[in-house]
């Protein structure tokens, strides 16, 4: 049987030097913190997401009524309806609304992976549904880690060995490249609690100067909600 | 105590976006197999490497009257003295020359460093030495791994965790960033035996297209020799 692959790509300045050719299914991670609340959002009622490339067009956006979302350098931008945190997105604020979101790293690689195939996001948070949903494609799958300003990031890559682990149990996937194999070491290192193993992250210790550690690591929580998010036509919908 | 700091770039395309600021000891690692190559041929006699970084250049070195080697797509380049194998550089070719050397990954690696900072060049077979030498220089320190025609590599990251390991030892140093907190734990991953372990890279499974194992699996073994090989006026010479 002919399997189907797996890549992962450890940061978007890598995307150009992927080995997976023609079209694939591009899962874009974004821990810390944008796949996670963006999946929060739709948990608690949001009807879609626009990523969009930087602040002045999602200020356009608001402009045109919709409610406008993102942060630079960890912290949410001046006259924006909602920051980067999970904890941003009320069932009160976000039922039945459009967001127009842009983030410093999560929406930068939605952008550069659209091009080439289908485009998802996920998180720990939806792990479990967004998994099942990656084994049903039945597709050449490229996991694309969205880091931190272009730099490299623990917990996007442990969650790409999470996938990884699973995707090999179904038998019709098998890894390319060492980033796959490297991934998935990650994972089985940080067992039993992969929650304590990711509170060395960079990006996590940086965040703690804005926000309580609570509000962090809820990020690191494994289905907390069982929606499946996709991109159409520009769009992020849940499609569960 | 103020401690230096590591920092590890796990491909060239990444260089850009170090954390670390100012002069620093950048450490070039392509363990398959320039970095190893490299200072087998200073072991065997060689006086300098001067590293080029394309074909015609080292061609025109040829035509002066020095030796040449070379690899393009895991194979020597037609009319080179030398591939980029270990067992290329015996002591009766190399013993008393100069060799210009071109190779896909790791003299573009070093091409990419020199301007921002010092440079050596680092391999298993030169571990020990290499790692004293990096320790008395009391700097902040990158590894800079070469990887494989831009993409990430297992064989060069954890080698970098090996040597992120015992510089933290020493007290003098502290890692930044995430990929240093990854090497280390790949560098534990692959314990008791590191050479077992590595078996699993992406990019040694390609040579075994193309050489034996054994003469592949040689570029993992430590401590063949006790050299420190550094740059200066763009020569790599033998200063141990």
């Amino acid at each position: 049987m002919i399997k189907n692959t797996i890549e992962v790509c450890f940061a978007p300045p890598l995307f150009p030097y992927l080995s997976t050719k023609g079209p694939a299914l591009y899962v874009i991670v974004d821990i810390l913190r944008a796949t996670t609340s963006m999946s929060i959002a739709f948990h608690n009622g949001a009807r879609k997401i626009i990523p969009v490339a930087d602040v002045d067009q999602a200020r356009r956006y608001k402009d045109k009524g919709f409610l406008i979302a993102g942060e630079r350098d960890c912290r949410k931008v001046e006259g924006f309806d909602f920051g980067n945190s999970p904890f941003d997105f009320s069932p009160e604020t976000v039922s039945g609304r459009t967001i127009a979101y842009t983030t410093t790293n999560g929406t930068q690689a939605i952008e550069l992976a659209k091009g080439s195939g289908d485009v998802m996001i996920a998180a720990f948070v939806n792990f479990t549904s967004s998994l099942n949903w990656i084994l049903k494609q039945k597709r050449n799958t490229v996991i694309l880690c969205s880091g931190w300003q272009n730099a490299f990031s623990l917990e996007d890559s442990v969650f790409a060995g999470a996938l990884i682990e699973n995707m090999l149990q179904s038998q019709n996937f098998e890894t390319i490249g060492d980033s796959s194999i490297v991934s998935l070491e990650l994972w089985k290192a940080s067992q039993p609690d992969y929650t304590s193993f990711l509170k060395q992250a960079t990006h996590r210790e940086r965040l703690t100067q804005y926000y309580r550690e609570e509000e962090i690591d809820f990020c690191f929580l494994k289905d907390i909600t069982t929606n499946i998010i996709v991109l159409k036509n520009g769009e992020l919908l849940n499609i569960s």
